[in-house]
């Protein structure tokens, strides 16, 4: 396709308007102030009044909790898991797994979002959605133990191996096999280490929770001679290849410089964090501190939705409060956490920027708007001024995967339908 | 128009499914579950994959200041006032603030906001914009004084006094002019007296800025042996007439009781008061106490949109973090300050609600998409997942203002033109 006289948001984040840019087959193919030289046989994308960026990488979620959205709600947390959540989960089926997943991609191209880090479980059924969707996924099997069992003597490590053997590097790469430990206060120290090990040897990443809650926090402290979750997990060798840890509320600053050492990743999650009222992510001093920082929705049953636009401006506005300070985290800082260093943590390097010899994963907001004039600023409109439906076009590897209201790969009415079947079978049998 | 097997939120906040609503002129003359009896020469609203409810009420807004979307950003607070918004402010014309205005509430319309209280200077052009677009606002002239002048010697006095004169019910009762009072820090004593008679003899309604940062309410009472701005303005007579004070971010309990004697209605601005980092409202308690709690979007140069879905979400989110407490704040409880506690604080009791004789102030929101999907909660949907571009109609006293992308009372591209021009035109002159 070619886009021409567009404004872009660049490879150094920076804005520049009446450019030109074409993609061939899964790349991007020219960059440019003027026509490229040949368009024959191209698409060409009018560029008036659109705003044309890398796809957003969304850091963190579960998307077949999708499933599970709004379910529960005006519970506290025990209540919502141990009365709402958790019985409904262990009612779940291969068929409601998939379409929760399908519907959750859906949402997710049609804001924009080209790639996902998603731990849960049912994990060939999630998969299989995401490749019917057409987008990235860098999907893992979540694994929690509280017996003192060998791992490969579990039902969860065997089925997250089986799916690393059959699903890792699928559909060109877009499927990415990660490994998955839940949480330090959801396993024992032989688990960790066993998976830490495995994870290691086999080269995959590494997707966790960490210090979510301050109960989380301490009682990892309690348990554990003083050791945060992050030095915990640390020593125990689990951040010894690629890791991205969620959440990261409640880190310490021996933390921070465990997680630069160890070039972790740190998924903020902002709305979900500010809903379940865990706490506010200290983005600034990660960024200060060099620290690969990047967005995340969670689940949809702790945020509402995948709206990534929204996600970014809460991202941006929760740090300000924490610091008092209305320059805390900038437009800038705020779109490279939601694309470019999203795309690293995922270990997907020719991902998430705009430029030549990158994948073609881009995002066409519209920008034409009221709410988008004037135009002081278009990065900062972007991050505060954008409703997340302005996103009007998602390309995925150089595919077109929603495009002015409609999807080219999902039978959107055929997911809602078939989700909201499942959901009711689910209900049924509680 | 007869909106034909439609979900409603209705006069209760209740979510009710397969219901129909017929409007007559500028009412709504039907709301029932079968449909109504006559319904001849209406246009039929298919209902399928709709939602309809009461228009928004944006109870705090400097609608103007969109000329500023996103100008200074990454200022501190006295350096953006001083460097960026008062020298622009100095600059601003009949033309600006006309055009500038008219964008907010294009911008307001499409985020189905039917109603505006609003606070500025150039009333009379801010006038003509909203009764040009077809809404309704309670507008008011701000008033500074730092000498200690006498009301009406003061220029902005004698305009205000005129506006009032002038546009008090313009439009068939969408203008109303409320009186205003910047704020304690921004008066003398002898003005705030003075305006309070005023404005208490003509049964004007007052719209106020009170306690949105700490060091505002710590300075006060400093300056007023210990009285918070509250108690002060209180004592001044200043809520003896109908009030909207906007934030009440430092309000403490004694300020509270005064609040709820004097029912005065609070403007939550949850979105600017996290982006300055002023603080987060203490909703919970005000709405325990039983006091009108309504929601603002403050300016768009503080925000930066007027993307009240959003702010819903983040009115409801921000509780939720202040208390620690998933629970704090239902959607219902947010839904009511979105709408019927707005239109309640602008003395306009005959809108705001979903019922047989109100006005027809409505939004129509898209429920279609995946991201509200599945349904455990419509209103929960509401709050927490539906993008602010789902609102596809919004209509005012019986009035399509709004729908599927098109306005029908505003030229939007010569409304964006004008306002980029118009900008233009300052910023060089700056």
């Amino acid at each position: 396709m070619y886009f021409k006289d567009i404004t872009i948001i660049d490879k150094d984040l920076e804005v520049r308007e009446h450019m030109h840019v074409m993609t061939d087959g899964e790349k991007i193919s020219y960059v440019g102030d003027e026509a490229p030289a040949d368009t024959e046989g191209q698409e060409v994308y009018d560029g008036k009044g659109r705003l044309l960026m890398a796809g957003f990488v969304n850091s963190h979620a579960h998307s077949p909790m999708t499933l599970m959205r709004g379910y529960g709600e005006g519970l506290a947390l025990q209540e919502w898991l141990n009365d709402r959540i958790f019985p409904f989960e262990a009612k779940l089926s291969s068929d409601a797994v998939y379409y929760g997943t399908l519907l959750a991609m859906a949402e997710s191209i049609r804001y924009g979002i080209v790639s996902t880090n998603d731990m849960y479980y049912f994990c060939d059924d999630m998969a299989k959605a995401v490749i019917d969707a057409g987008c990235k996924n860098n999907i893992s099997r979540s694994i929690t133990n509280f017996a003192d069992d060998d791992l490969w003597t579990m039902a969860s490590a065997k089925e997250m191996k089986s799916f690393y053997d059959n699903f890792n590097g699928a559909a060109g790469g877009k499927i990415k096999v990660d490994m998955s430990l839940h949480a330090e206060y959801t396993t024992t120290e032989k688990t960790v280490r066993e998976l830490a090990e495995y994870t290691k040897e086999i080269g995959a990443n590494m997707h966790v929770h960490v210090s979510e809650t301050k109960k989380e926090h301490e009682e990892c402290k309690e348990r554990h001679g003083g050791k945060t979750p992050v030095k915990y997990l640390s020593d125990l060798g689990l951040f010894d290849t690629r890791t991205t840890a969620a959440h990261c509320v409640w880190v310490e600053p021996e933390d921070m410089d465990i997680l630069k050492e160890k070039n972790v990743s740190v998924a903020s999650n902002p709305i979900s964090n500010l809903k379940l009222a865990s706490g506010v992510c200290n983005v600034p001093e990660l960024l200060r501190r060099g620290i690969n920082v990047t967005i995340g929705t969670d689940s949809v049953s702790s945020n509402n939705s995948l709206n990534f636009i929204e996600e970014m401006k809460a991202f941006a506005i929760a740090s300000k409060m924490m610091y008092s300070d209305p320059t805390a985290v900038s437009p800038k800082q705020t779109a490279a956490a939601a694309t470019v260093n999203g795309a690293k943590a995922q270990g997907r390097n020719d991902c998430g920027v705009l430029d030549k010899g990158y994948r073609a994963d881009l995002a066409v907001i519209d920008v034409s708007g009221p709410n988008m004039h004037p135009v002081h600023d278009m990065l900062n409109n972007l991050v505060y001024s954008a409703s997340g439906s302005d996103v009007c076009m998602t390309m995925c590897d150089g595919k077109v995967l929603y495009r002015d209201g409609e999807f080219t790969t999902i039978d959107i009415e055929k997911t809602i339908f078939e989700t909201e079947q499942e959901t009711k079978k689910i209900l049924s049998s509680l």
